[in-house]
């Protein structure tokens, strides 16, 4: 099979190198070569590849050998326009682009049923950890409950330092701004987006149908702070950014927040810049994918996988996806959680209040660090967060004492 | 799709209740109702499904309105002739039998072949984590250096009772017993055969051919002593009972030992009845499959995942499994280790010794348990284990000192 690859960034330029490292392998598994005839890029000239290198995208729009198109530009358009172009003309299209996934992955998926090829994103979520795939073939037949992970190594190599240093944010950010883990502009990733995206996909894998990850209740770890983790610490827990899905009968619920995590999940362990999926289904139980999420070679590894379903279903819509029906997402107040809730000053005078507000059916267990008598922190009952958030200003103008923080908590399992 | 189970113990009678449970997603995944038909056991009665219950075999190999046959008898024969006889007249066969897949797989793929229906056995390695359908589809196209697992959920129920209990071997196995983790005759789990079988199946899946769990090196559990995880404990490792595939080159490595494992190892907190299935490849990295290894409905989710590619894949063998050519494993004494070493009596007189046989490269760090003399142990150096237990048996006979225990250690990664 004659492939193009269209923008030659770290991802696109991976992708090529997996296919000349590998080829051999890829051969004997699917039976023919796959060979790179294009590069589009804007540049002139590029390291590798250099005599593929092509500016004009109608070059492999018309080039009937062009059989399959990898789509490692990024952004959503043209890529869009692009991408829809070369399924219309009936060649498969393989993205690691989140993105355009998120944006337009159920017309995408349609058109590429209309003309009998295939649209693929194995990379788009999790890099090489295989979530798409497994989501398709081999949790099918599970009514999936919930889905929950670490899919930015960003935010989590900088939880991570931050727990291990014990240092607050903006100084872990920065090293891992020198270290090259992070962005100059890391909106991105600390504020949550790029996590919310792959959590939108994920939703519709799950669901089935469409939703959009501006409906997903989004919130980054720029509040995180050191002493949210020296809590966490002497809790015998860790603070993750997740991303979680969760089926309730047939409601859907959604968010991306930052958890205090209990050494009991799996995702506790998942440290630096790995991921971790964790998918729970009615008959699976707890599984968890582990690997790196991002990274030249792995997202790249992620894309071949795609290439080699492409080639195994040269002449059939295999059907990985999901439709145009739009999902609703419950509202995030109807959540239920746990709360981690620091409290200003000592627990002594408002130990009635904070029972009244927060603790109906458990004992007020404080936690307090080195004896300081500003502060303190406790685990609350399990709460719909509506009621929670009304609480939190109802015992605040009650007792006049401010809550300094709040982190949502998993419940710990037995 | 008309389905029979043949054998309805844990499994065969998980699959009946998954399929029953989960009947409305899966024919929303496949398009049409997978119904159970018959049920082939011995008894003359069954709690549910007792309608469905027959006692001959025949009735299903001749009514040709089963497409599909799920075999859940267990053991060699006759599952292999029943098995043998349904692909031959077409019948997709999806089994959970890790010993007929070890023994008969690329046989019975072959048939499955000639007789254009499929063979799946995704339950046989790792229940509910999706590691054969990993392989086949989203790893297809790298090369696979290293499978390494902890696929045995008893033993590792045992090593991690052991760990966190400070207890002994014959202890936590007893109480192992006691909850229904280890059966009464436990040798299949702690000698480490099972762990042997499922190590086999997935270097059969990584090279694409044939090889036999007897040509795999295998070492069980029962040597593991409350003072080696102590030792363990001391230098920041756990002990795992390990099955670990690499390739280096074109030459396979195979092996079932008792490791010590590092924290930076993710299977280092793979705990109690979890198993964990660490995949690395040459671009993709270091990932691990995590979840349930065993378990009635865990186990018949990951065979429900073959009924559904068996529908998906009704007409055309799909070609996952491997060829009838025998694989050659290296000998045992080719690979390279450090070792865990516990020493008879203090260091002092024979550190030049230790220097000699064991530490060409490295320190000596000792480390020696609440001012022990009787003994201490150290880590070697990487050695290939030939030269080990050379040096092993001339270093006693040199120094007239006793090795009490050695134990294979991964090296830490930096």
């Amino acid at each position: 099979m004659k492939v193009a690859i269209m923008g030659y960034g770290t991802i696109g330029s991976g992708v090529a190198e997996v296919l000349r490292v590998n080829q051999d392998q890829l051969q004997k598994k699917v039976g023919e070569p796959v060979t790179l005839k294009y590069v589009l890029d804007i540049r002139d000239s590029i390291p590798e590849d250099a005599d593929k290198l092509i500016n004009d995208f109608s070059i492999i729009e018309n080039d009937e050998e062009i059989k399959l198109v990898v789509e490692t530009m990024g952004g959503i358009h043209p890529a869009y326009e692009f991408v829809k172009s070369c399924l219309e003309k009936g060649k498969h299209v393989v993205t690691s682009n989140k993105a355009l996934v998120d944006a337009f992955g159920s017309k995408l998926i349609g058109i590429a049923k209309e003309h009998h090829c295939n649209f693929y994103f194995e990379a788009s979520v999790g890099g090489g950890i295989p979530v798409i795939r497994t989501i398709y073939h081999n949790y099918a037949g599970e009514n999936l409950t919930e889905i929950t992970g670490i899919m930015n190594g960003t935010t989590n190599f900088i939880l991570t330092n931050m727990r291990e240093k014990g240092a607050d944010f903006d100084e872990v950010l920065a090293e891992a701004q020198r270290l090259g883990y992070a962005e100059r502009d890391p909106s991105s990733d600390i504020d949550g987006f790029d996590t919310s995206r792959k959590t939108a996909i994920l939703l519709s894998m799950a669901s089935g149908n469409r939703c959009r990850h501006e409906d997903i209740y989004t919130e980054g770890i720029r509040n995180i702070s050191k002493l949210d983790f020296e809590y966490a610490k002497e809790l015998g827990m860790t603070i993750k950014l997740l991303g979680s899905v969760q089926q309730v009968e047939d409601k859907y619920f959604a968010y991306v927040v930052p958890m205090v995590v209990p050494k009991s999940d799996p995702l506790f362990s998942v440290d630096g810049v790995f991921n971790g999926i964790k998918i729970v289904g009615n008959c699976l139980g707890t599984t968890m994918l582990y690997g790196m999420g991002a990274g030249k070679l792995p997202t790249a590894s992620a894309v071949v996988s795609d290439i080699i379903a492409a080639v195994r279903h040269q002449d059939e819509f295999q059907g990985i996806g999901w439709s145009e029906k739009m999902l609703e997402i419950e509202p995030m107040g109807s959540n239920a959680f746990t709360y981690l809730l620091r409290v200003e000053g000592t627990c002594e005078e408002i130990k009635d209040d904070l029972k009244e507000f927060f603790l109906e059916d458990s004992e007020l267990k404080p936690v307090i660090l080195n004896g300081r008598t500003d502060e303190f922190a406790f685990i609350t009952d399990v709460m719909f967060e509506s009621d929670f958030l009304d609480n939190l200003k109802a015992f605040e103008e009650k007792t006049g004492r401010r809550i300094i923080h709040y982190i949502r908590t998993e419940k710990e399992e037995n």
